[in-house]
């Protein structure tokens, strides 16, 4: 379905339905760049939304590797499920759920997306530091502004370094009659840090 | 060097010299990700800076894939050189010269990206045209409006398809004694489109 090796496949390719956001192509591929991943990697994507992220995980990660792909919105789950069929990966485990009970059963990872916590940011990342490896990569895309603060306030004190802060604005060309106007997307703030 | 396989390699792993530009990680990955990489293709970074794209692509396109890093200024043929021997990598061919006269020597590419065209915009990308291969990729950034005007007036024209404009404004967080403060960078243009 998606024969290329670098990550970012187009938006559109997915499949979509309505209030489960995906994670769009530009934004994806530096948070899989953030992430740092390799062949044989274990990837958890929490709050995985389309399943844009897992895909493009698992195909970094191989066959060697796999994905746990965790939502709580059971749309979100059937969504995953559709688009891990029409991109043919097969080492995605999908988990309907909330992410505080369901990743503590699960093997420590290399890299941890997160794309929403509902909620419970403090919690999630406090979960995430224990369940990574040492070396491991934690990558938090952030929409509102309470969410980054809470990110950043927690994530100081833990044990991760290497924090950084990187806030993208996209803007997307439209063919008008006239001519190509661009429209602006809204900023995303992608944290990421090193597990110590 | 570099040990991961997601490309996003950190701005200051590269070796870097006053007035020669690099991409920088965020927007680079964005370009590779359009460029659409697979082991074995073919690729132009024409002015390649300090050859971080190179390095990025020679990763991706892998031994059996191949480099050709071109630049009029002699000091990013060195320095692009210099990172070469850096990260290791073996697939690169730095050419200094006029990438008007340079590229027409080579082999059929299967992505070009460009960097830079010394005000040959229109030149240049019809000569990339003629050297890509059908359903190659072209990858352009662009700083500055008239070199983005001059892209979109002769791509239009020429045999391409899929053409996409993506502006991108990054920002990075810098920490102060009190907190963190975003320090914004200037918008990057990148045209990428298919060749008919």
């Amino acid at each position: 379905m998606w024969k290329y090796k670098t990550p970012g496949i187009p938006d559109d390719l997915f499949e979509r339905v309505e209030r489960v956001p995906i994670t769009k192509e530009e934004i994806r591929t530096i948070q899989l760049s953030k992430a740092r991943l390799n062949p044989g990697y274990t990837v958890y994507d929490i709050g995985c939304g389309s399943g844009s992220i897992s895909i493009e995980a698992a195909i970094q990660v191989e066959n060697s590797g796999k994905v746990f792909a965790i939502d709580y919105d059971s749309n979100a789950v059937e969504l995953t499920k559709k688009n891990i069929e029409k991109f043919g990966v097969t080492n995605i485990s999908v988990i309907f759920g909330n992410a505080k009970e369901k990743v503590r059963e699960l093997d420590q990872a290399d890299a941890i997306f997160i794309g929403g916590t509902g909620g419970d940011t403090t919690e999630i990342i406090e979960l995430c530091q224990d369940k990574l490896k040492k070396g491991g990569r934690i990558v938090i895309a952030t929409i509102l502004i309470e969410t980054l603060f809470s990110v950043l306030q927690i994530i100081e004190k833990l044990q991760f370094d290497s924090i950084d802060l990187t806030q993208v604005t996209v803007a997307k060309s439209k063919r008008t009659t006239k001519g190509n106007m661009m429209i602006s997307r809204n900023p995303i703030t992608i944290i990421s840090a090193t597990k110590t």
